[in-house]
C-alpha cells in the first residue's frame, strides 16, 4: 500500500521582466513565477504529482508558505484511496474552516489548494498512463459531478442539471476525441500585444503570428487611449478584416470611463474587450457588457472562484468565460466552471501565458469540448510563446492550433534542472 | 529625522478550541489567533505601531509570511512623511502589482496590508497622543476623502460626493463627540449564543447578558433546524419581547434553505439574518433579502473589499453593514465602505470578537458616529468578553454601551507578555 511520503515545495522565478515580456496597464513589471509543489510517494513506479500557482514575483515566498500549510493534510495519505476521492479530498482541504477564515475560498489559501489539488490529478493521471484532458473525459457523469462541491451553486446549477448535461454529451464524447486528437483546438496568440513593446516590435509581431496561421490575437490595452488607437490601427491594418483581435484592460477601469475606451476602440471591429474593470464587480461587468454591447466582455482570470463566476453568468455579464487553471482550486472547482458556463450558454476560452498555464488549462477546454460543452464554436485557448522549455511535456501549437496532449499526466511537471536554476535565492 | 527601522511579526494563538468559545456552523473549533506586526521607529518617543490580522488558527503562519512581504515597503521610511501620507502608502501597498496578483485585493495579502496600514495609524494616533477615532473625526473633508482609493467605486460614489457627505456632518462633528465621550456607543452581545454551548449554558449566559445591560443578543444558527428553533425559543423567554435576538448562519446555507430558514425562525422576532450565504454572493443575498423580508440581512466580516460592498449596497442585499477592522486594507478602506454605507443609508454594525476585534472596531464606529453617518440609529457594536486582558488598552463596555476610548493608539497593542506566552511554537 503505497503513501504520499513527501510535500516538496519550489519559489521559482524567471526574471521576465528584463525584457517586458508579459507587461500590460496593470502589470508593468512582472516576473513570472511559479510556486511549485510536488508529492512524492513510496510506490514502486516512482511517479510524482506536481502542480503550481503562477505568480508575477513578490509574493511568491508567501504563496509557497501556503502550500507548506497544506502538509498535515496530505503527507501520509494512502495514495490509492486519495486518488480515488478527489472530490472528498477537494472538500476536506476547501473546508478546512480554521485555513478557510484566510479567504474565504480566494487569494493565496485557495490557489495553494488548487495547486495541491492539481498535482493529485497530475499523479492520478501519471498513474493511469494518460494525459489528464483524456482521464476525465473517461469519467462517468456521475464521477464527474461527485468531483463538484454544489455548494452556492444550487441557484444556478443543481447537481441534476449537471449530470443531464453531461449525459446528453456522452454519447457523441469518442467522435469529439478523435477529432481533437487529428486536428487540435483552436488558439489565438497573446505574444504580439504586451504595452511594452513599441510599434515596430508590435507590427512585426502580427506578421509572424499571421504567418504561424494564428487568425486571432489580443492586444494590452488601457493605459493611453491615443496609444491604443495607434496601436490597433497598426495591427488593423496588417492583419486585415478576417483576423480577430480583441483587447484586454486588465482592471485599470471604473464603469464609465470603460464604456467610453471601449466605444472608440469599437472602430477596428474588437473580438471581445477583457478584464474591464475589478474582478470582483460583477454589477459592473453587468453594466460595461449591456453599454458597450454588441462587443462581447471577457473577465476570468483573476475571478476568484466558482461563486463569482456563477453570479457572472446569471447577470448576464460576461460573454467569453476566461478559466485560469492556477487561480481557483484546481481541477475540481474548474470542472464546476464549466459546467456552469455549459448550462449558460457561454463559451469557455482559457487563459494562458504565465508560466506553465498553457500547459495546464489546455486539459481542462478539451475535457469540456469532448464532454461537456461539446462545442469549439467562439471558443479559443490563449497561447504565449514563452517559458515552455522548462515543461517535460511542452505544448505543441501549429497553424494556430493547440495539439491534443498524448504524454500521461496533467502537463504540470518542471525539468528538475528548470526549477534548480530558477529557484528564488 | 526619525525613520522606520523593522518591522516585527508574532504568530500569536490561542487555544479556544478547548472550550468551544466561538464555535458556530462553519467553525466548530476555532483557535482565536493573530497575525501580529510592529513597526519600530528610531525616534526618540519610542513609539511603536501595531497591528494584525485576526485569524482563526491554521495559517496564521502563512499570514505572518504576508506581513513579512511587506517589510521592504516599510521599513527605512521617514516616519513623518509617511504618517503624513497614509493615502499614498495604502496606494503604493495595495496597487503594488506583483502583490496584487496574489487577490487581487482580497484573502492573506490584502489583510496583511490591513495590519500593516491599521499599524501605521496605530503610531500616527500616539504620535498625535489621541485615540484613533478622535485622530479621524479631526481631519477636514478633504484630508478624509485622499485617504480612499475611489477606483472602482465611482459608479456608486464619487470623491465630489463624499466630500458633500463629510461636509453635511462637520458643524455638528464637536455635539458628537461630546455624546460620545459621555453615554459611550450601542453594544450587543454574541456571548451566550455560540453553537457549542448546550441549553443551559445558552440560559444563564441569556440573564447574564440582560443583567449586564444588553438590550441586544445574538445566536449562532444553521447546523440544525430544530436545535435552532429550540435555543431560539429558550433566549427569547428569557429575553421577553424588548431584547433584540439576531441570528447568525456563518454562511451554512444556499439561497433557497437561507429563505426556508429564515422563514421559520422569523417567528422569534428576529433582528437581523446574518452571513445567510457566501459573502461573495451579491446576487445571492439580493435574492434571500428580497424573500425575507422584513428580516434584515446582514454581512460584511468576511466581505472581502469596497468592491463587493460597493455592489451589496447597490443590489440591496444588505440591510446591515458588519465593518470589520481586519478583513480588508486597513483604516482607510474602511473609510471608503463606512463613505458607501453612508452614501446608501445603511446602518454599519461592526463585526468585532475574535482576538482585539473589538478593541479595534470600536474607532471606525465611533468616527462614523462623529464625522461620516452622524447616526446611533439602529447601530451597535458586536461584544464578545473574550481576551481583552491581553490588549494595553483593552475596551470598557458598561450597560451594553462600548465607553468611548481615550488612550492615545488605535487599541491594537498587546502586551508583551501576552505575546511572548502566546506565540505558537
Amino acid at each position: 500500500m503505497a503513501r504520499i511520503i513527501a510535500l516538496q515545495t519550489h519559489d521559482i522565478r524567471f526574471p521576465t521582466s528584463r525584457t517586458l515580456d508579459g507587461s500590460d496597464a496593470m502589470n508593468p513589471d512582472p516576473d513570472y513565477s511559479a510556486s511549485y509543489v510536488r508529492l512524492r510517494t513510496d510506490a514502486a513506479d516512482g511517479l510524482e504529482g506536481h502542480g503550481f500557482v503562477f505568480t508575477i514575483g513578490r509574493g511568491n515566498d508567501v504563496q509557497v508558505a501556503a502550500l507548506r500549510a497544506l502538509e498535515g493534510h496530505l503527507v501520509g495519505r494512502d495514495v490509492a484511496e486519495t486518488l480515488d476521492d478527489l472530490g472528498g479530498v477537494w472538500r476536506e482541504l476547501v473546508h478546512d474552516s480554521q485555513l478557510r477564515w484566510l479567504g474565504p475560498e480566494k487569494g493565496i489559501m485557495h490557489m495553494a489548494i488548487g495547486a495541491a489539488v492539481n498535482a493529485l490529478w497530475d499523479l492520478r493521471a501519471k498513474r493511469a498512463g494518460v494525459p489528464l484532458w483524456r482521464l476525465l473525459s473517461s469519467l462517468s457523469p456521475e464521477q464527474i459531478v461527485d468531483l463538484v462541491d454544489f455548494r452556492y451553486l444550487t441557484d444556478a446549477l443543481t447537481r441534476e442539471e449537471a449530470l443531464t448535461l453531461l449525459r446528453s454529451a456522452e454519447p457523441s464524447r469518442a467522435e469529439r476525441e478523435s477529432r481533437l486528437l487529428s486536428e487540435g483546438y483552436p488558439a489565438y496568440t497573446t505574444t504580439p500585444g504586451w504595452l511594452g513593446y513599441d510599434d515596430d516590435k508590435l507590427a512585426k509581431l502580427c506578421r509572424e503570428a499571421i504567418a504561424q496561421g494564428f487568425t486571432h490575437i489580443k492586444l494590452k490595452v488601457g493605459a493611453d487611449l491615443d496609444d491604443d488607437l495607434r496601436r490597433l490601427r497598426i495591427a488593423r491594418d496588417i492583419c486585415g478584416p478576417d483576423v480577430k483581435i480583441a483587447v484586454d484592460a486588465n482592471q485599470r477601469w471604473d464603469v464609465a470611463e470603460a464604456i467610453r475606451w471601449t466605444k472608440a476602440l469599437e472602430q477596428f471591429d474588437v473580438a471581445w474587450v477583457e478584464e474591464p474593470t475589478s474582478p470582483d464587480d460583477v454589477l459592473a461587468h453587468a453594466a460595461i457588457a449591456k453599454a458597450v454591447a454588441p462587443v462581447p466582455v471577457a473577465t476570468g482570470e483573476h475571478v476568484a472562484n466558482r461563486v463569482v463566476f456563477k453570479q457572472l453568468l446569471q447577470a448576464g455579464a460576461l460573454s467569453v468565460l476566461q478559466l485560469d487553471a492556477t487561480r481557483v482550486a484546481g481541477v475540481n472547482e474548474n470542472i464546476a466552471i464549466l459546467l456552469l458556463a455549459a448550462k449558460f450558454g457561454v463559451p469557455v476560452c482559457p487563459h494562458a501565458g504565465g508560466v506553465g498555464l498553457c500547459e495546464a488549462v489546455q486539459h481542462l477546454a478539451m475535457f469540456d469540448f469532448v464532454a461537456v460543452s461539446g462545442s469549439l464554436d467562439g471558443r479559443v485557448i490563449e497561447f504565449v510563446d514563452h517559458l515552455h522549455e522548462h515543461f517535460v511535456t511542452p505544448v505543441e501549437v501549429r497553424d494556430g492550433r493547440y495539439l491534443a496532449p498524448t504524454a500521461p499526466g496533467a502537463g504540470t511537471e518542471m525539468y528538475p534542472t528548470s526549477i534548480a536554476e530558477y529557484t528564488h535565492a
